[in-house]
């Protein structure tokens, strides 16, 4: 009798770390910190339009609009960005009735350039609008066929290189290019990019914290597998649902094993879901981690004046408050409130500031974070399989129609 | 020795349903159907102001904003609805910055009468401009402290009844005041609700499906703790929300074993989030149900033109079709995708229409649900108290700072 198995080994942090850095060689996502940003910069300079329109989904959105999201009110920006992603056709006419197309720069994005959504919200705008390269700008993989298109028309291209991931491609031309186009400082977003980079593969401080952190969330993963992000700030709304995208179909995977795996991202946000969500955290079942993540500062002096309201006197404790130290005491109860239990795992980022920096660097911890919890789920964190049944089977219906 | 036990017996469909009719004397939200609007309409008669601007938060905004949000762009409406929820100051400002508030009525909704969050938010718009009866409704419970407060200034009162909790609140004049004021037609509102109503209590088709779902929710929430809403419209992103809050808040609670339950909600929307979250369903773990809810009618005839894009020629097929067609054919594809896989469990429900029957209707089924599925936990679906402690340490903090 023969055996072998293939049973998962313990893996070590440095294990991990070693097939991180192997796959710095394959991965993309993780050298985009180094990119040259002047084609960005300058294709920017170049755009007269006032509005901006992104044409795409998922990946090809998200993370642009979790940062533009994040930033576009504590920003001088002289532009504005919209993003057409679904086929709702209420949804597209709705949107578009607010735009003056006139004075558009469509941003078409797709990287492998032929997904349906993308294409056929594409070709309806040819209907209201003339589309050439005076107005249009793609961003795609360099032989895809939507890169054809873009050649034929002699149209500007950005690419997206095969080895960066749509839902990993938040710092490449993906992001880069229409945030660069509003205003927004992508030099600085790639400074907070660098920071996370240069720390955790240096191995210090947010190295052991990712770590730690992934091998909690993925030993534990039978009891908790749902991942409550709790973000106290409408201004994360954006990031709760590129980390949803990210986490989700990043490690919904089967294993090496053969077996279904996967770790339920969900967002919510502060204080709103006090009113909503923290009620099933608090009295329901153990099977949640909760992380926090706060703004130390809002760059915002708006404060509660001490406004007399006959009856609603018990309330004037709050009264000359400012509702960013609000805001931060409502989280902190909440946090306070948890540890209480001694049952709920909570972890809580602080991050500095509404600038590119914070957000760019909390963004890329939390690719970090995904890769190495791929590692010790013995899953692929960079493909999505599961998705390709559906389009098949669309694809022979819409085929079918014809 | 003696001994007794308080084992959960098995529950017959009969027992559940009696429950529940008795339930309705104690329980307010299902007999809202039986309400007159009138005055809700006859008060809407009177507003002269473009702007409608809800102050509340949870319950109090939740279920206005997911009948609005799906039924906005379909209705002719005279007035906008806003609604100021969050303590975030970036989000009040920015808000703020789009309204002119001297044309603005101020619908304050809070069912306790002191929620933080929307107190707060009240005393800043003293700030901003002159609040008095003829631009400020007050909505809350009859003996609540912001009742005396609306006393005191000779305010329009409409009241939330005791015995409807925040969550349940939407066809009360919480939901029907403001909606009516925007021009909803109400009428259809609560026609939609009591379509449902009847069919439930009389024992009809909606009885069983809803019975039949709630047995097998809960008896199997060991194994499937997450429920998730696939929507294919971004017309129902406020519908989703809603869910979350009616089934978390509710759902999330220690029951008469004084074990932690409950059945985790999450609300994705198609096709956007088939580039998100379709993924780990797809190959994931093994622990959720998903319900998919398709809308029959669109009411657009928004249609993809033939447009020739060089070297996107294979996407040629979907020339010519309308976008509601190709997004219901989508949910159509990941349904099927979803049942060829045999271990997920999945329904479907269609609604007509975007009116307000359909929407009404899928809501107070959806409250239905949320009733029985309560039954079979042996828990309490109408209270809250796992967000007091919370509460408690802000309000200590609060005072502590004074």
């Amino acid at each position: 009798m023969r055996y072998t198995d293939n049973y998962n080994p313990t893996i070590s942090d440095e294990d991990v770390f070693n097939e991180i850095v192997n796959e710095k060689e394959s991965i993309g996502y993780y050298n985009l910190v180094h990119q040259d940003t002047a084609p960005y910069k300058e294709y920017a300079q170049t755009v007269k339009q006032k509005n901006i329109v992104v044409i795409g989904i998922g990946g090809s959105t998200l993370g642009t609009y979790a940062i533009y999201k994040f930033l576009k009110h504590s920003k001088t920006l002289t532009k504005k960005l919209y993003f057409l992603e679904t086929t709702d056709p209420i949804d597209i006419k709705s949107k578009l009735m607010n735009i003056d197309l006139s004075d558009t720069l469509f941003v078409v994005i797709s990287k492998s350039g032929t997904t349906i959504e993308t294409v056929s919200i594409f070709k309806y705008l040819h209907s209201l609008v003339t589309i050439d390269k005076t107005n249009t700008v793609i961003i795609t993989e360099h032989d895809s066929k939507l890169n054809t298109y873009a050649l034929a028309n002699d149209m500007k291209r950005f690419e997206i290189p095969k080895d960066v991931g749509g839902r990993f491609s938040v710092f490449s031309a993906v992001g880069l290019l229409p945030l660069a186009v509003v205003g927004i400082d992508i030099d600085e977003i790639l400074a907070g990019t660098k920071e996370m980079h240069d720390s955790f593969f240096n191995q210090e401080l947010d190295y052991k914290k990712i770590l730690k952190k992934a091998r909690f969330f993925t030993e534990n993963r039978n009891k908790f597998n749902i991942n409550v992000v709790f973000s106290y700030s409408s201004r994360l709304e954006g990031f709760n649902k590129w980390y949803i995208q990210l986490w989700g179909e990043s490690l919904g995977k089967i294993d090496i094993n053969n077996t279904n795996q996967g770790l339920t991202p969900i967002g919510i946000i502060g204080p709103i879901d006090q009113h909503s969500f923290l009620q099933l955290i608090v009295q329901g079942t153990r099977d949640k981690t909760v992380t926090v993540i706060k703004i130390d500062d809002f760059y915002s002096d708006l404060t509660i004046p001490p406004t007399k309201l006959q009856g609603l006197e018990e309330l004037d404790y709050i009264n000359n408050m400012k509702f960013s130290k609000l805001i931060n005491m409502q989280a902190d109860s909440s946090i306070e409130a948890l540890n209480n239990l001694k049952d709920i795992p909570c972890d809580v980022i602080t991050i500095d500031s509404i600038s590119e920096r914070s957000v760019a660097s909390l963004m890329y911890e939390y690719e970090l974070l995904t890769s190495v919890c791929a590692k010790f789920m013995y899953i692929n964190a960079y493909d999505q399989p599961g998705v390709e049944a559906g389009k098949i089977i669309l694809k022979d219906k819409l085929k079918l129609k014809n």
